[in-house]
């Protein structure tokens, strides 16, 4: 559909199936020749039942826009159709519409595609509405903005007995304990206190009757970071940790740890065009300059680690939270996104 | 089947549906007026696929006798076919025929159901083969045999959150790992040392997804005890423990404690009995008079809860441990039981 | 000797005993009336023995200048002079020559002897050397820049015994060793992981030999924090978590928690004021604006409680870290602050 | 004194400085030529106020006979004085006074020394009073009747740091604790529930301010078995547990482990003499003939450990515990003890 709409529109070259399913539009300027703009718009929805009883609620049962990507789509076709029209730019602006934000990593699938050499890119912008900040406003900050975000597995392997007869076993299930109270050490005694590391056991599972211990143990969770250093040394502390507790224990184990998506860097220079760009749209002492980075993860960060940009947070006003099945896209936030896109490009890609 | 060869033996009062599918025998002696003693024989088998590849193995797949409790029926059957046919002891003999041992306090039903003053028994006495003690060998103890068995279900319920927000959970997996560090100092600070207590929590289990935050926390497990008060003082530490913790912590949790077997507790003077009655059918040097407690379960217990009364191991020779698949009853070992039966009548019932 | 010099000087007032043996000069301008704006150095030495081995080492034996704070008097004293002699500024400077910041909380004193009001400072600013940061530079930030700093005292009462009969005993050290591991649980589950907060535990001690389990245990450590909800909030959980992990072991408890040292916040306005006096003095690109806060404290903080101001640090160069044997103040580092001083005054208290 | 006692008595034989400062004499029986008894009575004192206020308390401040060793020194001398007198046996009586019981090995020494050799001992009897049991009752047991008693000392090393900035630090501290709750697993989950064993963390040290995180951390404590394997397995577990749990936090640590007291190991034969003796001396029915071990140690094991023999109980009434200010021995114990010498003696070594 989203091309379908950029052919009605008017754009110069029209790709698809760039990271499998992914839409990339070209739109020339039409007052000289220059550089070449990124605007990323991500377009996929959740497993999450809507429950906003709105008459433009979801169709798909159990499927939801519930992170506002539509909302992100929308904004960035208006913003094609304009710049399609007026053209008033020099140089290209490329929209790129990405598929399988939401963990599936489409933003790095699309990047392995070639996405920015294909088409020339030269910096390239992301925008996420945000809950809470009302419409009409914007939040950014140079440097990190959102967590790099890994996943770990333990698998935990001592040896199960009759409950009655704990000697015989090794018991994974006090060993597990043990793991997860040291691995709090990590952030309380490990961490710069003016720095941010999250390190989350989120499961464990053991067992399955009262009168047997069993053989395994297993841990999961999440890491979140907002500098590599940091990354590292989650990694390097959980398997240390965890190593040396099983060791303790004369029992043996699996540790898994997934880099996922990494930090979103925002890239101080082109945070300062963001910012000027969005004052321009909406009023100077409407833009807060150093927001807190969130420590949710954001697939557009493989995006800035191949091109200068920068990812900008836009009102959304009074809604649920982000991935809450209450979640509406403010629609009134539309014009204000379009409006975002289409300055940018006319601003950073000037006639000559 | 149990009922039909009783009458085939000639008993002379067959009650069926004692404690719902319990059989019950009673034998006149014919040498006067005197003393009723009870022979408790279990009847049930367990839901383990059995791996022998013996020609009596079990027919019913899923199913097996794992516990010899097969052997057990067969040996007091034995003996009450002797003992309806010879007679040659005063008072009564109660054949018992238990139903439901494994978990299902089958004792327990056919005790609430009458069993003492309904045949009014004096005495009861029960047997069960041990893997890996020699065939025609016997061993007992005097006070506990076998353990109380407990069991403790118990449900942390925190707060959930995303993962990289922790600051808004009340995250109920530290608080779980806390609780079953400190269940250890239960028996590792809270038990004299020449005592015996187990307190073993075999699950655990919490969250479904690596970046939220759950928000509850599952514990189970058993306790296993040889004295009343030992079984008091760990529900008290167990209770006392978690709500200390989930308080520390201002998360909120339900406890639920369930008393299951009582201690298998021999009386003395019948322990010396059957002792001189294994004597007799052995020899002297081949009972083990004060064989160390086991800390599994025994719904016999109940019995020897009414009635003076003990309980006797005896030799199965070499084949796997009771519950395994590969368990079987040794039936070299069938007219040692059954004798041992016979003579327990004929000795404490003697003629007038 | 402070008071001494400012007599030579010529200041026109000089009070000494403010806080116990805090020193107060007082500087009219002579281009008109105005606003009276204090500036503030610390005087105190350390109980260090000094290791550096210079000609003006220490020759207090076990006693020196580790936090520079010669140097910082050095510095005060050298604009006071200047001041005094030039004059060219309208209102007062008031320059404080403070006792006690190494704990002693020599800021709090003179701020409770009416320091502000007596002497009716407008707005007041302090300086700080700075180890590692080039002579010549300056840095500083708005809001918070050091830490409240307050310390807590638990004991734990349980109940003594023999080693070998730990059941008779409540074991205070397996509960001190349960509240340690709690209490990580503060930080890193409790605080946004982009907020700042430190819980040590830097003392724990219990017992004196090795077979009697003690009846008590001491834990002692400190909080530092950025923000007063943290503070509250870690004084809360400390209470919560040792009371309850005390309760569910029987024993009871004393906990002491002190506040010292509030947060040390620069205002905004007067930051920016620092700022741009900075870069007059050095030059721009020589201030770091947004320098990361500091978990150590200062009682300067109490002073910025009761009048807008701002506090700065300043480059010492290549020296041990404060605090060190081995830290040696930078002389070269004297005119930048007594120029830093001068020109606060020069610029906000312009002749009229 | 007991020396001059010995030699006013009429001893063979009596030397002086076995093992320091024990002493020992030989007895000639008058009825034959046979085998040789050794009789032992510890001599020492403990470093404690008395406090009974009892006429007969201790003239030395700070030391006084509060684990009855007096007692036992006097009632050896009664039976060595009645025996020298009537010399009704045959073979020798060795009566042996040793020194240094309270944690000095003043056993161990005297063994050393060549006690057994010299006197050509072949079995070797010990009596201690207890708290409790009634005068004129006597308790014992086969096999293991007090423990063995090790000691260790464990210093973790890591790294200190200001207590604000725990990252630049490897804190002990929590290390220690985690050593501490990871040790209660070795008796809650790795001894068997009927089994005896005892590790008591009984000292924790760590840090001196409360803004320091230290560098080390030192643990202290006991271990008490009644079996070898069991002693080694507190041993392995501990080192295993604590390199473990150091190694998990880029710690070192240095572990020391002393072997103290070995078990004290009655023999299975001596013990039923002893029996048989105490029942002649008491009646039948006053003996206590499983009593439960105890968890103290007993330098008597080193003899038990050269020669067969038997070590018993015998009752104090009602008094203070041993070790306890207030303890106070029973004179009207000293005739049943030294008629248990007498009677040992005369029956186990009968006239020919």
């Amino acid at each position: 559909m989203v091309a379908q709409k950029l052919r009605e529109f008017g754009c110069d070259e029209i790709v698809e199936g760039i990271g499998r399913t992914g839409v990339v539009g070209v739109i020339h300027g039409s007052r000289g020749m220059g550089r070449t703009i990124g605007l990323r718009a991500d377009m996929d929805a959740l497993p999450i039942e809507e429950q906003t009883g709105k008459p433009h609620a979801s169709k798909n049962p159990g499927m939801m826009h519930a992170c506002g990507h539509d909302g992100h789509t929308a904004m960035l076709l208006g913003a094609a159709r304009y710049l399609s029209e007026t053209r008033n730019f020099s140089g290209k602006a490329v929209v790129i519409f990405q598929p399988a934000e939401e963990g599936g990593a489409g933003g790095k699938a699309m990047v392995e595609d070639g996405l920015m050499d294909r088409f020339g890119i030269d910096e390239v912008y992301g925008l996420h509405n945000m809950p809470g900040l009302p419409v009409g406003e914007f939040a950014i900050r140079s440097g990190p903005i959102m967590a790099a975000t890994d996943e770990f597995d333990i698998t935990i392997s001592g040896k199960g007995s009759h409950a009655a007869m704990p000697h015989q076993s090794v018991d994974p299930i006090t060993i597990a304990a043990q793991c997860i109270m040291a691995m709090q050490t990590i952030v309380s005694r490990g961490v710069d206190p003016v720095e941010s590391l999250v390190v989350s056991v989120t499961q464990v599972h053991s067992g399955f009757t009262d009168n047997v211990i069993p053989t395994t143990a297993m841990l999961n969770g999440t890491v979140r970071s907002l500098k590599p250093e940091l990354r590292d040394f989650a990694e390097t502390r959980i398997r240390q940790i965890v190593n040396g507790i099983v060791e303790a224990h004369g029992a043996s184990v699996e540790i898994d740890y997934f880099r996922n998506y990494p930090v979103t860097h925002n890239h101080p220079e082109q945070t300062q065009k963001a910012i000027a760009i969005a004052e321009a749209v909406v009023g100077v002492g409407k833009v807060e300059k150093d927001v807190r980075p969130m420590l949710g993860g954001e697939d557009f960060s493989y995006m800035l680690e191949k091109r200068p940009g920068a990812f900008i947070f836009m009102g959304n006003g009074d809604t649920a939270s982000l991935h809450n099945p209450a979640y509406d896209f403010n629609d009134d936030a539309i014009p204000v996104g379009s409006s975002y896109w289409a300055k940018l490009v006319e601003t950073l890609l000037p006639p000559r």
